[in-house]
């Protein structure tokens, strides 16, 4: 027994954004398991910000994506065929499976998954790395209290919805920054304080009549002129929770980085970076806590679901950076 | 009973670089004191880094000097006349008096210093508001412990100074960066176990030579270039101690900030901002723990002085920019 399983492979590095010379679109054979793997199907493939810095051949938190190797990516599936003990034929899994159809897995950072309890793309979302990103990231890193005022960017991404869900349910006030009247429209919807929009408004003064008193928490996602306008207006003893760069991970050159970090001096502020895989103990915390939230409707998880399968994945990702989702990104095999 | 002083006051606020428009050479009438006060007769006017930011007209930790006030600055004096309960003639003190001769002070701010046991300079050095800076900055601020590898930029300066010491007392491996071959003879003599001169050597790269494990403690003082070279040389866990910003005080646009901000996601470090004023009640501890290192020789505490008075003010406080002094720099009345 085999399968053929269409897959992105990394064709070249790309300078700048993802193009077609990037990516090559390939046909692989896979065999029926060894002892102790297993095959799956994947159903959904996750998008996620930092997989353009994966592309860059650099030291990071994580080796880049090998050339001629498939893309990296979060997936769910389910189990097709095992010759492994704790996996069987059926069970739904979440896994780095790649951008592929289907994958032989030897089961390390293979996890179930109950899809009565969520859905799959909430799975990769809310229940997900995003989700436990913002779970650690706003209690851990930015030590977010009670009536704490708590700025969030990309707030109408993955990441951002949950961290401003997570807050308002803390007791904090939660102010929003994102793309667009139907994004902002949509953080109102769940219930944020204030929602700015960027590319209509200035964000640095906007921040400024909102958040007089200044900010205690920034969660930022985004980098650039936004976490600019956020050091700016601090409150003391804030903490800046350094989670992403989207608005930087395209730029070819070694990006501008924040001209007002002094503002952590003025402010007796700390900046602190984090990678969620370092939380992986804790997952279930997390888990347990947002899908608590999801089940009493304090949490809204949700997806913007693309079509095309696997060879959709390049667009996609563009996509991505253009903001073309609510909620997370993910990609229907 | 009266007396006069030559005062150097703030005529205009500069843009870059402080001029002869900057300041105003005026001769003031200082009274007899009034109850509850007294008058002293300054000896010692300390050079600071900061006190370029203190004239523009921007919130910060500390209002702007007024236009038309007597600068700011700390200076040593002895009590000439005194109706205060607490100050006597011939108390040595030092305090805020400003860039003049003489002044008129209710005693906030004003501390008694024993002569005896350090000189006036070094009670605005190392026993003074670097040495505390020096002392909270790299203990509270830092967290370094034993066996740190610990980084400071602009070492042979007044804080740079005392935290390379104190970091070497405390068991760390200690890199100091300075500014020309003198600094760096100096920096050796004084136990540090590697300088780097940042203007003959490509700082980014000898950290890597010689911290090849990387960072645990980058103590900041000059911003720019040279914050950059620390941050893409962390070690996981890292703390940068943001003290200070020499390189851009003189910047008349808002400078470039730290490009490689996001090391501290890779590294899982943070920078946190910090103003030694927030740790008066503890400057007691600090003074013991200095003054011991000093008094059994783990501590040098050196003082470039220079002569001329309060009109070789502007002049000085160019020079402290241009790096002449070695250790704390001061000017003598």
């Amino acid at each position: 027994m085999s399968w053929t399983s269409r897959e992105i492979h990394l064709a070249e590095r790309p300078t700048g954004y993802p193009d077609d010379k990037t990516w090559a679109s390939v046909t692989a054979e896979v065999p029926a398991p060894a002892a102790g793997e297993f095959v799956v199907e994947v159903d959904h493939i996750s998008l996620d910000p930092a997989m353009r810095g994966w592309l860059n051949d650099v030291r990071s938190y994580i080796p880049p994506v090998k050339l001629g190797a498939p893309m990296r990516a979060l997936c769910t599936a389910t189990v097709i065929a095992s010759a492994h003990p704790e996996f069987a034929v059926g069970d739904a899994v979440v896994g780095t499976f790649g951008v592929r159809e289907r994958a032989v897995s030897d089961g390390r950072g293979v996890t179930k998954i109950d899809l009565d309890a969520a859905s799959a793309p909430t799975w990769l979302g809310a229940l997900g790395m995003p989700g436990m990103t913002a779970y650690f990231g706003l209690t851990d890193i930015g030590r977010a209290q009670p009536g704490d005022t708590v700025v969030v960017s990309a707030a109408a991404g993955a990441v951002g919805s949950v961290v401003a869900q997570l807050a308002k349910a803390m007791g904090c006030r939660v102010i929003g920054i994102a793309g667009g009247p139907d994004k902002v429209a949509w953080l109102k919807e769940i219930g944020v304080d204030e929602a700015i929009d960027y590319k209509a408004e200035n964000v640095l003064k906007r921040l400024r009549q909102i958040a007089p008193d200044g900010i205690d928490v920034y969660f930022d996602n985004v980098g650039g002129q936004i976490l600019d306008a956020a050091l700016a207006n601090l409150r003391r003893g804030a903490r800046v929770v350094i989670c992403g760069a989207i608005s930087t991970y395209n730029d070819p050159t070694l990006a501008e980085g924040p001209r007002r970090y002094m503002s952590l001096l003025v402010f007796r502020a700390s900046m602190t970076g984090f990678v969620v895989f370092d939380y992986e103990d804790r997952y279930p915390e997390a888990v347990e806590a947002i899908a608590g939230m999801i089940g009493d409707g304090r949490m809204v998880a949700r997806e913007t679901v693309l079509e095309g399968g696997v060879d959709a994945f390049p667009d996609a990702l563009l996509g991505l950076y253009r903001g073309v989702n609510t909620g997370k990104l993910v990609l229907k095999v």
